[in-house]
């Protein structure tokens, strides 16, 4: 992954993300699998940022989007009740994939950071298919 | 609720679930909203048990089963690494919908207590159908 | 549980929860068990819009809130990207616990209406202890 | 990640986990990040079949073990009901962290594919500390 870099210095999209009880573990801390919930959470608001629902892309045009890789690495613990921003880049974009890189902060630090690939699948055979062309046009 | 019962003493089925990181919050416990979760596993063993699959019920009969209503008292905590126990046993079965009664144990202490309402409704419309009858059968 | 009132028409505390992939279940639907989390975010922010934090009431108080009793009526199901409204209204207050009526509505729809029951206890024994009397004046 | 292998030719540990409601999501099949969940599960049983527990661990030695980093390939969709059989297989130990292969089966098929990168740290402090040795030897 990339140097990490302040959420300020950068063009991402920005998604605030509470810590309830439920995302915490016995450790105290959020637990590490929901850094995967918080990430979808960001680029779902960042695909409706762009005027893009993915429910409405699976009634209109029978394909949606699934995740086919992700590599995370936890730096710091988020505890209950923090704030977190989560940013949303694009790092490469393909007819039928793209890949997002996605940072976890609290109060200037980074908590997580993510590599997330994502394919674009026909509902029923989860067969690739193209992106469609407006949500592809947003990815450049 | 009924007064709680030792789990030796009654006719219910007995399902094992083991509690994982996944499964505590911050306050070093299973988070509470889980026991429905350790509800619906023993529940789908408990059919599977008798012969029947949901999964199956869905493809061959184009119905489902839904929870209408839930109600979970909660006595003691659990925590990470004991190894529950969770019972099921009908209360009532009517055309459409039943009734179940769960509990969960851990080393001969209840610890949380539920009453499932469970509808059988169409795939799609989501509206009320018959139990299958080879189902309703098993629910005597 | 009490007849189920427009969330105009009430005093209640609301709070937007949108539904994402992790809500949803292979019915298409938010799986049930989730509306426990959706009800407790919004009893946190209900908190905390009256200037109060359940992790600095643990640090500075040695007390936390743990849940009692939960019943909750699942009557229309939500759907992926569905923008749900969550109510909070106090039902009643005691010394060591208080009842929470909580709804959840999307698009002037009652989707669910959960009743519950939470309890004040010292973190490290689950033992009752009363409500801190900063919080239970707001509860009033 | 290594070429993908049939679980009956490698010496792994196998961890049955059956698929329930509530690990699918809306699009029918098994929610990604539930793979991190079910690896877990995997990893811990193995840890136990090794007559090892992590709560005796944290109660005992003050250390824990945190997930520094993950990496997931996912491959084929698991769906309500399926069966898998998760493997866990050490790919790397030191003296402060170790990593670890995992691979979710179903019926001779590869669904996912795991990299898992585990620390030992202080409870308290987070900071990292010694696998204690009795573990230590087991991952060799």
């Amino acid at each position: 992954m990339s140097e990490p870099q302040a959420p300020g210095a950068s063009a991402a999209f920005r998604f605030p993300i509470r810590v309830y009880w439920e995302d915490t573990d016995a450790g105290g801390v959020v637990f590490y699998a929901n850094y995967l919930k918080f990430f979808e959470r960001a680029r779902t608001e960042w695909l409706r940022s762009a005027g893009f629902s993915q429910e409405r892309m699976r009634a209109e045009t029978g394909v949606m989007f699934v995740v086919a890789h992700t590599a995370v690495r936890y730096l710091r613990p988020a505890r209950l009740d923090d704030l977190l921003e989560v940013t949303v880049q694009v790092r490469r974009a393909a007819a039928a994939s793209f890949e997002i890189v996605q940072q976890a902060w609290c109060e200037g630090t980074l908590l997580a950071e993510g590599d997330i690939k994502i394919g674009c699948v026909d509902v029923a055979s989860f067969r690739p298919r193209p992106i469609p062309s407006e949500i592809f046009e947003k990815l450049q």
